[in-house]
């Protein structure tokens, strides 16, 4: 099968052996999406090696239990030990033994087939597109922060960024009820949040040491010192991008402040399928292009242009 | 009347006026205690003018309520607004337009007299010496942890430093009946924590990644980078010292472990009070030595000893 490889910052497409794991599922692809974690893997933000992608819908060929096969559905990146101390603990997603889709010691989704185990498969209910559930993985991410954190309606909420992830942390936060605004850079960007009743606000406007959570979705030094700024004595910075090399920190000030600095990534899929279902959340607004999987070379081109959001390949 | 002077990082005694603040009490100094915190402003820490100290136990002698007047009193060190927002959401130790006795805008209490409102006074009941009650204002500092962050009694947790402050954090914490374990450098250190069946662990000791609270209270980016080192996935790293200049801290680590930061400052009195009174903890055992204030300079260099635990001063 064709899939697209990436080995040493290279990615090219390849033919590769189709996947054969006894103890999983054979999924076939049916739709693929383009993530700023993939962008960064190629950029050499973590050795990997392999086929690259995380964010999928497809078809079971092949299960143990029959009664999957022919099942639409998505998947939970982490392939999970089930026995060490944090997987016994309710913290799969931290188990010390995990390999993960597309980014760790496993095969990604960039291709025409894919295995998972059956405990990682969610099934995707009929009305829900493949347009929409392939959004499943990054937005059970941005419910993350709920899993962590309680937002209260009253809470004031800064966004800063708002890119892929950052326009659905944005259309999640904003069922909350909660009091949110989004820094957002690019006119599109803003147009997406604006359609759909969020409010924007300019570095210009924010109100410094007023807001009660910041999520700081830019990944970036000036995207957490702005949330820095922003942040109220006792509040919380909540970081939700990958972040290259080190970032400096004056600690005295987040002890006089009592700041709490969280980090966030994977997140619950049932939630995150219940809100596509319910028509809450409407990711397919994102899709900027769709490329077939023999141009998805140029997809990844296209997908690492300044501010862009999202772009699928399809097998 | 005489009083520890700090200008451009010079300390001095000096004869300064006797305080009279018509809507404050007035306070008789009975004793005080040198924090690490006094020693930083000296070096220049955070740029302040005045009378030095904030930690101590005293008498007072005139209040516009009569019945505190002959009262044994300590006093919080946040004089506060009461009408801001910080102050109208129960976060008055975070005022946007408080003064902080002896470190911002209002003098300390390396003196004979000091004044403050009657609402920062607390009464010291007969049971608590003068020894023990001069520490009041550094233990609720350390139970100001278990007012952010709930500690079960099933929690592992490392306490990196056994300093002044590092003893009373070991001192509370022993009381959830956590799993604690201490890293203390110095031998007198681990001396009294073994005193009091605290158990003590070596760095090389530590296993990395499995626990699930780490206090870092020695201030310095080794201790901050131990902490990160021993925290688990989903841990929590509370921020309880002075920290110098920035720190720098790998962010993509703190978001794919999803860790928890949080500084920690100025804690409740009353518990203070409650534990003292009930002998729990035992703050007098760090005790090093006592000065008279005309020998305060000697006092802080005393106390500016590698290790050295509370030094002590009295009018």
């Amino acid at each position: 099968m064709q899939a697209l490889w990436l080995e040493e910052n290279q990615i090219s497409l390849r033919a590769v052996q189709q996947p054969d794991k006894q103890n999983e599922a054979l999924i076939r692809i049916r739709k693929a999406g383009i993530c700023s974690t993939d962008l960064e893997l190629v950029k050499g933000y973590y050795p990997y090696t392999g086929i690259l992608g995380h964010e999928f819908v497809g078809e079971v060929l092949i299960a143990s239990d029959p009664s999957w096969i022919g099942q639409r559905v998505v998947g939970e990146i982490n392939a999970v030990c089930g026995s060490c101390e944090a997987c016994l603990n309710g913290r799969p997603t931290h188990c010390e033994n995990r390999t993960v889709l597309g980014i760790v010691n496993r095969d990604g989704i960039f291709s025409e087939y894919t295995t998972l185990p059956l405990k990682n498969l969610h099934r995707v209910p009929d009305s829900v597109s493949d347009e929409a559930a392939v959004f499943t993985e990054p937005l059970a991410a941005a419910l993350e922060i709920q899993q962590q954190i309680q937002i209260k309606p009253t809470d004031r909420v800064l966004l800063v960024g708002a890119g892929r992830l950052g326009q659905l942390i944005a259309q999640t936060l904003v069922l909350t009820g909660c009091n949110l605004c989004v820094v957002a850079r690019h006119p599109h960007q803003q147009n997406l949040l604006s359609a759909c009743g969020i409010h924007l606000i300019t570095q210009d406007e924010i109100q410094p040491r007023k807001w009660d959570i910041v999520v700081e979705a830019t990944g970036s030094p000036d995207g957490f010192n702005l949330a820095r700024q922003a942040v109220r004595p006792r509040g919380t910075i909540l970081l939700k991008s990958t972040y290259k090399g080190e970032m400096n920190v004056n600690f005295s000030s987040i002890v006089v402040d009592e700041i709490t600095i969280l980090g966030s990534r994977c997140g619950p899929f049932e939630p995150a399928l219940r809100l596509l279902e319910s028509k809450e959340v409407d990711p397919t607004v994102l899709i900027t292009a769709q490329y077939k999987l023999e141009d998805v070379l140029k997809a990844f081109e296209h997908a690492a242009q300044p501010g862009m959001l999202k772009v699928l390949v399809e097998p």
